[in-house]
């Protein structure tokens, strides 16, 4: 049966050894204090809430979903208590500032805590997901009167969080967003009340019964006689509405209907109105958009996240099977496994269960170490003393976030459907749960900007905005670890390969930023054409920088795997296998980025 | 709304324009009435059917699924009266032989009229879905007195079949299947009556309220003290055991309950158990799996035609609802769209859509092309006067098989999930369709054998066993197609490109099928680890010489597109996509299957 238990000890591995985390923390005052003993600790209490406490609702949370009623909404059995548990364990504050009664340790930390999460109860997981970030928008952009009053209960969980921009006609294009917010005294300013009018639509959490209060920040426009509002995004404000109002009564917003999904069942999507509700600006008028952004830059990194989440579900579920089901003799067996009986194999030893055993592990690792990598840099961006350091690090996380968000959805959704196959026609049934793995990954490629939006943010935006700066800095970086795999290449030749392999994405990677900066000018929709291939291929690149760390890691005696988890030769294996089997997927896109005469004709009936 | 309309006049014009299928029935005495004009009645009707009686109940049936009591199966409403329809309308007897009172049409047809029922509602087809591989069982195995009492019932689909393999501990491994067959009277031998013992998983249709009566073939070995019954699938035998027996009674075959899949809700999958049932061998004793085995060569295509339809489901409803999404202004616009307004455009005029609709529908045309392809062979193979012609097109069916079972129902499913992403966060909503379509078209890379059983089939029974002979022999055919192109280039210098990509990749494949001999015998496991890669190619350059005939054939004036049809420049723009855009993808698998050093160890933990 399926379940879910978190690879604490390789996930430290990543962090201490491949990452050398606590170096970077050791460099940050806000962190000077974290070891990686207290990270370890950290780390065995979430696992031991998300494998224990969270992962046995999954299923059931999946099979009797949200009910709705004019009411409300009422949660799967079992989540409330989750949840309790959650805000007694001090999991929403892990990642908040010691000044708003946080507990200061990285995003890192919490990246790797919402992984487990999301690998545990994706659905489940929602109704906190966007409590980090509505806390961001809160703690930077509102007057001190909404901040004193809301910002204590979002960090330590006792409110919830949403984020409501979609509208039936506004989905990718916010600009269409026409939820209407009625100045009700004095003018458009930070703070000021307002009355919200509006329906919208896929508001994850947008009710539920695992908090007395939730804190909805909307998109609207101002309207009003003496307010000027631009058309387009340009128009967009933001408000904080609550649920109850500061004086214990109902405020006028409705839940009318949640909808019936592929899966999350346990999350309520839910269907929202807004009926002249009371509401305060939070940030500038007009600046919504900019003050949303804030949020929505934490939730993508939290969907990169769930991608991992799904990967490592599917994977260790899929090993699990597949040592325990026998079918057919193997044509080879394992050297040690020389006394087994004449009967059927496990399907583990078969060539192509250990084609795709092995791939969902590489794809795992590799995504892992990027995520972290992404995590460890955000911290270094809010947080390091060096102003330069601080930039660089957010110039790279610039470009690391749409990748992760693409990379790690599209892999943690296709994975698990791969890993489907290793169960045959049990995957196919509910009871062996890797079904619901599949169907609850899917949302993960739309949600927060699809990830055609997020290669389209990545090449104009990241790549294309700045004469691709950041991205020569960004390959440098990578470049550093081939050096690393190069001068190790005496003692261990094991690292050529990897070496090799780096330099030639990365060479494939500058090829490709050049022809996107050349034909700028001359084809406008030629960066839109390839920019899917071209996420494609930057997120190969970075999985071979993942494997050469991986490797060079494993082959390093002095920092070897702690006792736990996997061997170095396990490490090894899968790095390995990423660079041989996985890797030469990247020729394809970096080869159809480069195919610039390719039509993409409008269509023809 | 997710509709279904069979695109009939695209269907006919690559039967007949394509394909040339009217030349090839001329050349058979069994089809030498049917012409063009007559196919095409055909499949309007079928069409119609399928469009107008079939795809209004494929949403209700998703979700109010089967009914299961110890009593037996009831189907979701509307497929009792849909299947009262089909067996009205003749249906069931399409490519029946008129000798039991079949209509004596080709499979061509009846593969096409396979591909509408399962775009239109996969579930519902699953009932009559093993209705012909029933008939060919019977009509081929079993002694006059079975025959007598049960063909002429199949042929009508007054009766439906099920085909009882899987066991729990039997899955693709049939060596395992324990159900025992008791001889009751007489020695073992055709047509023996026995009494059936064991339990059956996974078993479609086996227990419905469609009809009163359903013959099952048993997957069974015989027990019995003066019988010696070999170990493993060599010991196999064939039972067919009815549900009612010809006293009217109920026979002891009970369905104990039924399965809660990810989808096919519609489809009951059924936990059987024989309990002492009595029944009759069919076909010799202990050659159980070669007579089963007409039954599941005729099973794969017909599921290979699933991924068709599902191809052609997510196509048509994509292209659909991008036409009428609006969201923000496109980039470029269509020369002919110049007057449009200020506000957001199609979403269908954004190049990431684009690109996703035209994969959608290149890969459809190529998929069906194939598809079609086969089924004229296999009618050749059954029908032609001329024994070469006979041996050349089942050895070309041979190779086809498995490369359709598993290209297209790949196809079909990844297809449809990546259609999703074309509604955003609607498409994984359930009122809007394509979630079910991603849902139901799961199970086909699973049942009649695994993708991954049906990659080793090719490598080691289709491209090994023969040293190469049939392999060479396909792709000579294929060759024809590439010279074909070059000797129209003079007048049409756009299909060179065609030309020299099919070249190319039969070129590939050459080189990977001499890989795949030279080191068969130094290296056993070798054509394991690369089965799954060169299936890929293999199904790839089938699509490359589909392209190139689609190309070929939109360029001759003489072949022009019908009436009510997409037009000569619709299908050029299809299939030059595809070489552009999809057939690079080619290359690291025919590049993969070549990198015979690459490891695919044991998993080290």
């Amino acid at each position: 049966m399926w379940t879910y238990e978190a690879p604490v000890a390789d996930m430290l591995h990543l962090l201490t050894r491949v990452l050398d985390a606590p170096a970077s923390w050791a460099g940050q005052p806000a962190f000077a204090d974290l070891d990686a003993d207290t990270a370890g600790e950290v780390l065995q209490q979430a696992g031991r809430f998300a494998g224990e406490v969270l992962a046995p609702t999954n299923a059931p949370g999946d099979l009797h979903g949200c009910t709705w009623t004019p009411e409300g909404v009422t949660t799967p059995p079992g989540y409330r208590e989750a949840y309790r548990a959650f805000v007694a364990g001090g999991w929403p504050a892990l990642a908040c500032t010691p000044e708003a009664g946080g507990q200061g340790l990285p995003q890192l930390l919490n990246m790797a805590l919402f992984e487990m999460l999301a690998a545990a109860n994706h659905g489940w997981t929602m109704y906190p997901g966007l409590l980090h970030g509505a806390y961001e928008v809160v703690l930077h952009h509102a007057v001190p009167e909404l901040r004193a009053r809301y910002l204590a209960k979002l960090v330590s969980g006792e409110w919830l969080g949403t984020m409501c921009l979609t509208e039936p006609q506004a989905g990718s294009d916010l600009g269409l967003v026409r939820t209407k917010a009625e100045l009700t005294a004095g003018a458009a300013a930070n703070g000021a009340p307002v009355a919200i009018t509006g329906s919208k639509v896929f508001i994850s959490g947008g009710d539920s019964d695992l908090t007395d209060n939730l804190v909805h920040l909307v998109l609207c426009r101002i309207s009003g006689r003496s307010v000027d509002t631009p058309a387009g995004t340009k128009g967009l404000s933001l408000a904080l509405v609550p649920k109850l109002l500061p004086d214990g009564t109902r405020n006028a917003v409705f839940c009318d209907g949640i909808e019936h999904k592929m899966g999350l069942h346990g999350s309520a999507t839910c269907q929202m109105r807004f009926d002249r509700a009371q509401g305060w600006l939070i940030g500038e008028p007009h600046r919504g958009l900019a003050a949303m952004f804030l949020m929505m830059n934490a939730a993508r990194l939290h969907v990169a996240m769930q991608g991992v989440g799904h990967l490592e579900a599917a994977t260790q579920n899929a090993w699990r099977y597949a040592a325990e089901r026998l079918q057919m003799r193997a044509p080879q067996r394992p050297s040690d496994a020389a006394a087994a009986g004449a009967g059927p194999d496990p399907i583990a030893w078969h060539p192509a269960m250990r084609r795709t055993l092995l791939t969902l592990r590489a794809r795992t690792d590799a995504c892992r170490t990027i995520a972290y990598w992404c995590a460890l840099l955000l911290d270094e961006a809010d947080h390091h003393p060096d102003a330069a350091r601080r930039a660089a690090a957010a110039d790279h996380v610039a470009i690391l976030t749409p990748v992760a968000k693409s990379l790690f959805t599209e892999l943690g959704h296709r994975s698990a459907d791969e890993a489907l196959q290793v169960w045959g026609g049990y995957g196919y049934v509910r009871d062996y749960g890797i079904e619901q793995t599949v169907r609850d990954s899917r949302i993960a490629m739309i949600y927060e900007g699809t990830n055609e939006i997020q290669a389209i943010d990545l090449v104009q935006r990241k790549l294309l905005a700045d004469g691709g700066q950041r991205a020569g800095a960004l390959r440098a970086v990578l470049a550093a670890e081939a050096a690393a795999c190069r001068a190790s290449t005496g003692p261990q030749p094991g690292l050529q390969p990897f070496a090799d392999a780096l330099d030639a994405q990365l060479a494939d990677w500058a090829a490709v930023q050049q022809a996107l900066q050349a034909r700028a000018g001359t084809d406008a929709e030629y960066a839109l054409r390839v920019a899917d291939d071209v996420l494609a291929g930057v997120g190969h690149a970075l999985m071979c920088w993942a494997w050469a760390r991986i490797a060079r890691t494993a082959l390093d005696p002095a920092r070897a795997p702690a006792a736990g988890g996997r061997s170095a030769a396990s490490w090894l294996q899968s790095a390995s296998f990423g660079l041989q089997w996985l890797l030469p997927q990247a020729q394809v896109h970096w080869r159809r980025a480069l195919q610039a005469d390719a039509a993409l004709p409008f269509l023809v009936a």
